[in-house]
């Protein structure tokens, strides 16, 4: 069962701003393309339908520490990890990377959630079908083996 | 009845590009901030319901033309003109200037639609309640007067 | 000496995603976009010359915490708080309201670096010109008072 | 000597707007990271240096007809045509497809420009190095072909 999954991620021009350098908010564009893309991996979708209901994965937590700037045409590498798997949301962890620089560390916290129209959204249990493919990290977060 | 509308905007630093100047792509973001605010205006919104049905205005077609570079902290002047006002579609021309200089000249065509989740769109008539608040605009497009 | 700052945010058409919400990442936009506008407010600018230096503030951390979801059209109340004023360093604090409703509560912390072209950016300390306007606040921060 | 370049997008959540569908400014996103990439291919890239010069491809004008919705996670086929090579500027046709779905049709015109920092910008003539590898396409634009 994968806790973590790699991809990576090419910067393009409309990424960066006059600094020279990525914006800093496009880092939490990568890490949802990431998490989709590894949910994708698993054969299911961040948007769907569950039973004929419509769900999704709504966040409700987000935050990145930038360390080194990434710039155009930079090709970063990113890792997610599944830090916490609970019954009704995940956080995954981020770092990118180019080569050996590593360039930000990320963490997006998200509940899955029954998404009718009109209603507010309403957490709901993630389904075996997902969360059976999906284990948490043994990795200690922020610990050394992440610096390296 | 209206014919045109007048809005500004302020550049913001996630406009901008690492060649120091707002992203080319970002124009059509302003320029359907000011459709939205001209429809407000109107008392009226671009997202709503209509008897109970849901509509919008999807976009057929868009241009712009690129004269003069804005960058961060410019406060554009954003003036929108009813090109053509049709049964089902409405064209917009706008123009962005800073001060006396012309930055750019842009063209939006919408199409006023049914948007039923999980149908395809379906073009209807502008109802009457937004229709009769609306005039073309009578002057010539590109003309003399447009490059004043 | 002010130690917090508000404006409002109209939400835009492109600022939401297919969830029919504002995409979590448009609110470090926004609370950048707020940031700017204090240091407007102050006479002074995120990007400009110091001493004929480059100089900006680039941002080494920022997260967010999403309550309610904010919707196109919204208009909502943003409110910035300095919670820790360095001699090299600012960081903020940021909530969203929609009327009583807390929409979301973030965070951003930046440097005062000079950023010369093709160099790495470099911290120096804030200018007295800048930092003798800004007191930190003494609101505690996540106190019992911020979530009123 | 290519006069046309493919590549594949795939639309990612942050692309889409609460109409449920890709939002129409995306596309000038796409167009441009598929001109880089094509620029990429000939072992140059948009933003460089030229015999010291710091040089570029400012944009002077963009448009798009959209035929079809795109969705999320679609994986759109897009296809670069060089619809004129000029001594400074070149105008790029696209094509975005789902499959035999034709989903927008656009068009880039762009100058290349030295753009030195504080200047503005100032149109030379491409090097042979970049337009010795470039061909104009002998299609004829929005013929019968292009419709298929």
């Amino acid at each position: 069962m994968p806790s973590e999954f790699h991809t990576t991620r090419r910067i393009e021009f409309s990424d960066t701003d006059m600094a020279g350098i990525v914006h800093f908010s496009r880092f939490f564009v990568f890490m949802e393309a990431a998490e989709h893309a590894f949910l994708r991996s698993l054969g299911t979708s961040v948007a769907g339908a569950l039973d004929g209901r419509s769900v999704g994965w709504p966040r409700v937590g987000a935050s990145c520490d930038y360390l080194n700037p990434a710039r155009f045409e930079d090709r970063l590498d990113v890792r997610l990890t599944v830090m916490r798997k609970g019954t009704r949301s995940m956080t995954y962890g981020f770092e990118f990377r180019r080569g050996e620089v590593l360039i930000a560390r990320g963490r997006l916290s998200t509940v899955f959630c029954e998404c009718a129209p009109g209603q507010p959204f309403r957490s709901i249990p993630i389904p075996g079908s997902i969360a059976d493919q999906i284990s948490e990290s043994s990795e200690e977060e922020g610990g050394d083996d992440a610096e390296g």
